[in-house]
């Protein structure tokens, strides 16, 4: 199955990334741009086809490797 | 309402980034992970009601400034 693994800057945490890219919008002439965000996507392929078990452990590697628990959150979404 | 853009690298093109995170997974134990592949994650805040314009401007923000369209794709999720 597939893992699409979205990560995120918590609320509050500065972000000088999705600042430029709300700044250039607008400056391109979208004026309905208000703020903007900017996080990582990550696909994993996995050789498994218990999707409890793959929830878990891919939350296992978000907690280890793909995000920074200090400043960043994460949400996965599993498909076959 | 707000935009979700999920950029990605198209198939065929060379993913070093995700190709780390994959090697890094396995190093760490994860042996289920097959290939990984790491892409962009832009929320925009925009100041309009209407779905179907939106729709229409985001697409012309990634074809402008989020993606580069010889390597990268993207979709777009709205949200109320």
């Amino acid at each position: 199955m597939k893992a699409r693994v979205h990560v995120y800057l918590k609320p509050g945490v500065l972000d000088p990334q999705g600042q430029a890219v709300a700044n250039s919008l607008k400056h391109l002439g979208f004026d309905e741009v208000g703020a903007a965000r900017q996080g990582k996507l990550i696909e994993i392929d996995l050789n498994t086809a218990d999707a409890e078990l793959a929830q878990k452990r891919v939350a296992e590697m978000c907690d280890k490797l793909l995000a920074n628990p200090v400043i960043e959150t994460y949400d996965i979404e599993l498909s076959a």
